[in-house]
């Protein structure tokens, strides 16, 4: 009975949607503890149509009655229309409304600035860039400096040697050509070495698909594997929701997997085996299980002999496994250790023909953080050649991935090593980086478990804190009475009262009934305490205000 | 009953993929010089399944037994499967075998070295970048240059001077940050700036999307439009592959609307009436128009008039006019110019109200040929607010473009001007370009129409030439004996014979019956003289060994 509610609640939304109009906030839907199977995430889910964002032309923002327009809400791809990303969500546009105001007038809001704490970018927040990778950036995309002396004086001489070393793996030099679909060999041979490096085990430079970021080799794979909404892919809840949003656009099934807030995020096998029964039971053929580790937003790292019983999992149920290991650098706990799910399942003597498995990385995550340049690659293996050559023909669609990330792809991956002249400042520049992201994610963690009804997981890696609110009937009656969800109110008034930019948990789904939001552990160190007192102010007269 | 048999082919072809087994070349099919609606070009499309290609992990190559793997192409999306990209397909893959045979025995073939003639790359060719556009890109990619007192003599002025213009309308300069999902405002600015300039209309920065080359922003709008098979698109036959492609990947339908070769590639009213029609009477409902001006693979470049006719079309049919304009800058012919759809539409007195028109610019093609750094632009006008809203949901999800790409968009379209330190070596760099691409293209299309039974249009734009080929019926029938289209037959002996590496015209479709290639004007004006020594001693061997 339960289900058949929420299936009503979920078809309501979507209709709702079709209709243009704002969403309702389902006050009939129960709030049970234990997570249901499918649960109505979407119900809650904060839609970027709500503020006409500075996307929007200003001719048309003040009225949609060009009727004469041949595409309307109600002719486009309805999967569009069901994709969801809260990371840029209505927050986000709210918040660069309040950042232009501030510009015209600095005293428009009790605050001075806007933080934004919604999204893993460090290098908005003022990180630095590592200087070894951009000189090796600066000398490739300029490569006439190479042939001047005076370039001696400007740069380190192993970014000098490591440029020339990637110019030969170009054919012609030519960095402003297109590469190989799969990104230039030699790049994919020193990914694969540093691979190599890291496992333990042999990789092969003819499994990397060099990638515009994580983002598109995920939605790669799932148009692979997605042909309808009868083909699901296992995912956590709470998620990155670029999961949810690619799986969406695809036409397919979220399949959902609880993570265990009580035992910090846990990732347990039987919740995994309940969830693809009960998928099954009603149709649907999971095709592989998504796994995030360091995870995000819920920052666990998981235990080496729980990715031994996942490798198990999906050799047992025939999945794909989809690894997200975009964040293997960011750990920041002396008793958790990043171990590659490659490395797991070969050191359990699972090899190519035993295992399909895929592997993202980034150029965005780490020590690096290197958003913008959007670079990364996936490791596919355990696909037969015929599958790998269709894999192939929709890289080749699209060229190739762009040059100046697939650089910085293979310096994260083979980056300066002892004796090179960058070593030692690289060396400061990366474990100053390390540790003040621990300290920060420590601060933050502290504060927010002091404060009234909020509990709070450790982060151990990844770059975000997820904690859970324990809001009052009272502040739920509001929210409900501005058609929102109550993390979703939560996050728009902290915003509008401090300046703080935070995604509503409900953009991650989340077990009915509890409320969470997602904060980055990104700002400056010196910035720390007064995000701390602010958000503690905040949340103290947010309680009072909504005390039942 | 052509119509049926060719249904009937198609669906055999669908069913033979899925079997994997190589395509049987369908003798029984007539080839008539009259178009049909909907034509069978699969049938002779090359297939990148063939070859084993370089993207094959060795120890997967040797088998496909790997009966406990868990994806299989009976169990990919069928979607993926349909869709073809020549452009990068068989032959594209055995010139890579070659190349690599030719490195370990410079002796293995009748010819030095591959000339890679099949796809717009022009740096891999030999192509020197614009240096202001990389000396600006140095400076952004390595910021701390700017502060260094050397790099005034290693740069120009107005490259520092610009960098720091684009540094300055970063958010905290900086350049490692995912931007806004559109792009970084000021670069939009810059961007519209130059659109403002070309077209003598407003263009807002609000409209323009950044993208990682033309090709994502094409994918996005097929996405946005395209919900079922019953969603068409109208494409140019023949068409660059990548509007097959996205549409075969979005489950859409490709209606064909046929260039006349007789007339230059003349785009002509009553052919895209026609072509609209039949397909609404078989049910489809007809979402957009894809215009390539200049023409890829045909190089025509539309008369205004032309123009005007085909926005009154879209104007009246409600069709969403997709611009491809990559190739703006690259005309080669006194007697015609470019004109972009926006302004054609704008000079009509059509405005944002009247029509949803997209234009596509990439920082690829043009006289820069920056293929490897994937930027570029889409300038959307012509849609509601809550539309466009979808759009901008849809780019957040991939967070943003690369930076570089990015800036490189913005230097494309505002360049140095008179006065400024660069730009008259900017002037010299591109003049010289432009003009030796229009030598090339004469040249060669001298040379192939005087070739035995051989036709070929200028290239009054773009990058290629697509010459007819009039094969004997004993080259069809050694092709059939091979179970290949003819024009792929004889692009494989012309790999084999000379290195030269161009795409059959079975990859872009074309009327049945007839036989093409498409072949870029690229290579370096040192090389043209030996390439067609090489074409035509292969071409009259080929039609020697063939007579009928």
């Amino acid at each position: 009975m339960r289900r058949f509610v929420i299936g009503q609640a979920k078809n309501l939304v979507d209709q709702t949607r079709r209709r243009h109009k704002n969403l309702t906030f389902l006050s009939h839907l129960p709030h049970p503890p234990p997570p249901p199977p499918f649960s109505a995430p979407s119900a809650y889910s904060s839609s970027s149509r709500f503020l006409s964002s500075s996307s929007s032309s200003s001719d048309m923002s003040s009225s949609d009655s060009s009727s004469s327009l041949p595409v309307t809400l109600d002719t486009i791809n309805p999967k569009v229309l069901k994709c969801e990303y809260a990371v840029r969500g209505e927050i986000v546009n709210i918040a660069q409304k309040l950042q232009d105001d501030l510009k015209i007038n600095k005293d428009a809001y009790p605050f001075d600035e806007i933080i934004y704490c919604n999204i893993g970018n460090p290098q908005s927040l003022g990180q630095q860039p590592i200087t070894f990778f951009r000189e090796v950036l600066a000398l490739c995309s300029h490569t006439a400096l190479l042939d001047e002396s005076a370039t001696h004086g400007l740069f380190s001489s192993d970014s000098i040697e490591r440029a020339w070393k990637i110019l030969d793996q170009i054919p012609g030099k030519a960095t402003g050509a297109y590469s190989h679909s799969q990104g230039i060999k030699g790049l994919r041979d020193a990914v694969a070495a540093g691979i190599e490096a890291r496992d333990g085990f042999p990789a092969d430079p003819n499994d990397i698909f060099m990638t515009d970021g994580a983002s598109p080799g995920v939605h790669m794979m799932m148009q692979l594997l997605i042909t309808s909404e009868k083909d699901g892919i296992l995912c956590p809840i709470p998620q990155y929701p670029l999961y949810s949003a690619s799986i969406a656009l695809h036409g397919g099934t979220l399949v959902p997997y609880y993570l265990d807030e009580a035992s910090g995020w846990g990732l347990e096998i039987s919740e995994l085996k309940k969830q693809l029964e009960d998928a099954r039971s009603k149709g649907i053929t999971v095709r592989a299980l998504a796994v995030i580790n360091p995870g995000n937003p819920t920052g666990q790292v998981l235990a080496e002999e729980n990715q031994r019983d996942i490798v198990n999992f999906c050799k047992q149920e025939g999945l794909v496994l989809l690894a997200d290991e975009v964040y293997q650098e960011n750990v920041y706990v002396p008793d958790k250790k990043f171990h590659s799910f490659k490395k797991v399942a070969r050191s359990m003597g699972y090899g190519e023909k035993d295992l399909a498995l895929v592997s993202f990385q980034s150029i965005s995550k780490g020590y690096h953080g290197e958003c913008g340049k959007r670079g990364g690659y996936m490791e596919v293996t355990g696909f037969t050649s015929d599958v790998r050559e269709q894999i192939y023909k929709v890289a080749s669609v699209n060229l190739c991935s762009n040059i100046g990330g697939q650089i910085l792809a293979s310096l994260i991956m083979s980056p300066p090593k002892p004796g090179d002249d960058s070593y030692e400042s690289y060396i400061a520049e990366k474990d100053g980086i390390l540790s003040s992201l621990a300290k920060r994610a420590k601060t933050l963690e502290e504060a927010l478990n002091k404060l009234e009804g909020v509990t709070c997981n450790r982060a151990e890696g990844a770059m975000y804190l997820f904690p859970c609110l324990n809001l009052s009937k009272k502040a739920i009656a509001a929210a409900e009475a501005e058609k929102t969800a109550p993390d979703n109110y939560y996050c728009k008034r902290l915003l509008k009262a401090t300046g703080i930019v935070v995604v509503p948990g409900s953009g991650f789904r989340q077990v009915p009934g509890t409320w969470h939001f997602r904060c980055t552990i990104l700002p400056q160190e010196d910035k720390i305490p007064a995000i701390v007192d602010r958000l503690t102010a905040f949340h103290k007269s947010f309680m009072d205000e909504f005390r039942d």
